[in-house]
């Protein structure tokens, strides 16, 4: 098995792009955090992704930066950062919030009397935890926590030749995962069976994890954009909605089709039709130097020339790269223009009051085109 | 298969037990927020359980709650949920802030103006998104903002039979999981197999969804009290940390094994010899009326005197219900006495620099006894 691995000199080159940035947004300190369930920025910075417990990378204006875990992570953390400096800090635990007794582990106080600094920025805003904030906010009552989730997402955005191999291997694994639950997808199977079929193959043949909790949704729930499999009961003639993701070395893809066990109704043709071709638009507009928001604009034109715009919840793409999902946007607001080296994920959700379905595949945008990161049977498929 | 399921009666009486507590804490408003990875607090009031987006449910003095959840959850939502008003709102989309042009969703003001408050008790204190904080804050400038953790935890610390046989049922398939392990695991396979052959296992055979993160961790890894699976290949004569879980209606069990393929190291009998003794013990102490602390000293005091007292990181038990690790925890400086309902998972980790391995089975407390929710092969395994 070819490893998959980004060098400790990438990371490291990652940390000195951030520091080149702070002082633009006038910080002199960045504080990037990541939960179990959003790892993507300590993960990027690190290659430590926490479960249970929450974590942070603390970036000081130059030098080394710092990987801030909870009280049960020392020796998990250890094996996997690529940042030497680990500190243990009680405010990383479990939300239950368990107690240590007799534990000592620092306080905010003396853990940064070493970076004194006047304005940290904080990266994760959106899901940072008052608690943290406060806490930060009475310890250095002279100081300013501001929203750094721009800084991250200028470097991020671009993705590098090592990345983009991940990003491909993920995407060639989640055609794996789809490809077994085809072969073995059967009605009457629940649906938490069909996306287990396609979890357990992915991981077998390589994936380290789910880049999602994958899901399955059939007949009256496929019009779900997010899901989660249940154990309603897959039968015949109806749509079936399929989600699954890889993930490797922390790059997420995903690859979603609609499928159809027996016979397929006319208007589930249809309508999945519309959206199947609303997919293959979008990856023959992509290019570098398209705006963004042209796509979405021409995309949405599409389908509702079709006669199906009413069931449009979003644009025709989405960053990817640590995340499934991830800055930037394709929308017909956005504002930027497509660049080499962006990753997406064409994300062609449709749904109405008794069907969804969605069509997802990977991109990477090229000079004159975007590379498809999978297209395995972009069809409807009646089996 | 049975179904497994907490009655819409149950649901609201947990909204009422709440609201009979509101006054003693001073609060006219609960809000209760969760996210994919901690789905506790709204999976228990609503049955709904957020993925991608964060949720929150809305407790007001008297009448029904309120779902909040993300602008792409509607029609998952209302799939799930045991609560019928659903109301969206941007603050509960994905971290990664996607746009959604066009949209109409209600602002906190004018979804708030139905329910004037005073002081909103938030639980999920530890883990609320100071970017919500404080954006209350400034709209209600008038109101409080009080963690109120201890509501839910004073409310969900005895389970109901329905809950009890939900656990129960949950640990089953967590032994079920463990089971395919033994049956399968061979030298040369990665940690990450190990652990997808036990999750796949329990998710074929009826769980939802596993606990948690499930995993399998060897050799050197194996002193990780909080793991996640690698590609490390498994290796004869070395220790492997098998923590296998699966969540049945919410409900989250977990089983913890150490495993040894070939010949087991005398070092490696003796030392989980100890460990699998402490987990016993643990049994033994806990019954109603028995103070937590005591159950604590007491298997601290045995492990310590069996001479490994720097191997031991936390308490022997821990709570469980909704999460696989949830209040209270059972160690030397716990304040409550053990009560008839209360459930735990007895979890003996123990770790030195070269290895490490987790005894793991639920419990539900009894008048004279706990009932073991698992207890397949409590030995050193050797295959």
């Amino acid at each position: 098995m070819k490893s998959y691995t980004i060098s400790d000199h990438e990371f490291q080159e990652r940390v000195r792009k951030l520091q080149a940035l702070m002082p633009e947004m006038k910080v002199d300190l960045l504080l990037a955090f990541s939960t179990e369930s959003e790892p993507a920025y300590v993960r990027y910075l690190s290659d430590y992704w926490p479960s249970f417990e929450t974590a942070a990378v603390l970036i000081p204006p130059s030098g080394d930066a710092w990987l801030l875990i909870g009280p049960e992570s020392l020796t998990y953390a250890r094996s996997r950062s690529r940042i030497k400096r680990i500190e243990q800090l009680r405010d990383f635990r479990e939300s239950s919030q368990p107690t240590y007794p007799g534990s000592q582990m620092p306080e905010w106080a003396s853990l940064l009397r070493e970076i004194p600094f006047k304005a940290c920025g904080i990266a994760g805003w959106h899901m940072f935890p008052q608690a943290i904030y406060a806490e930060l906010g009475s310890t250095f009552p002279n100081t300013k926590l501001i929203n750094a989730d721009d800084l991250l997402r200028r470097v991020m955005i671009k993705k590098s030749p090592a990345e983009l191999d991940c990003l491909r291997e993920a995407a060639r694994l989640s055609e794996v995962g789809l490809k077994a639950i085809i072969e073995k997808i059967k009605p009457g199977m629940t649906e938490v069976q069909v996306a287990a079929i396609g979890a357990a193959t992915m991981l077998d043949q390589g994936a380290e994890a789910t880049a999602y909790p994958v899901w399955c949704c059939s007949g009256p729930n496929s019009n779900q954009a997010i899901s989660r499999p249940s154990h309603r009961r897959i039968e015949t003639g109806e749509i079936v909605q399929v989600c699954v993701g890889a993930k490797v070395s922390g790059y997420s893809a995903s690859i979603g089709r609609p499928l159809v066990l027996g016979t397929c109704p006319e208007d589930v043709r249809k309508f999945t039709n519309v959206g199947c071709d609303a997919e293959n638009l979008t990856f023959e507009l992509m290019r570098a130097g398209k705006p963004a928001a042209e796509v979405a604009k021409r995309v949405h034109e599409f389908i509702r020339q079709a006669g199906y715009g009413d069931t449009i919840l979003y644009g025709p793409a989405h960053g990817c790269g640590q995340m499934e999902c991830e800055y930037p946007f394709v929308e017909t607001s956005s504002t930027f223009v497509l660049e080499e080296d962006m990753t997406f994920m064409v994300d062609i959700f449709l749904a109405n009051k008794e069907m969804g379905f969605r069509w997802e595949d990977g991109a990477i945008i090229g000079a004159n085109s975007a590379e498809q990161l999978s297209n395995f049977r972009r069809q409807v498929m009646v089996l």
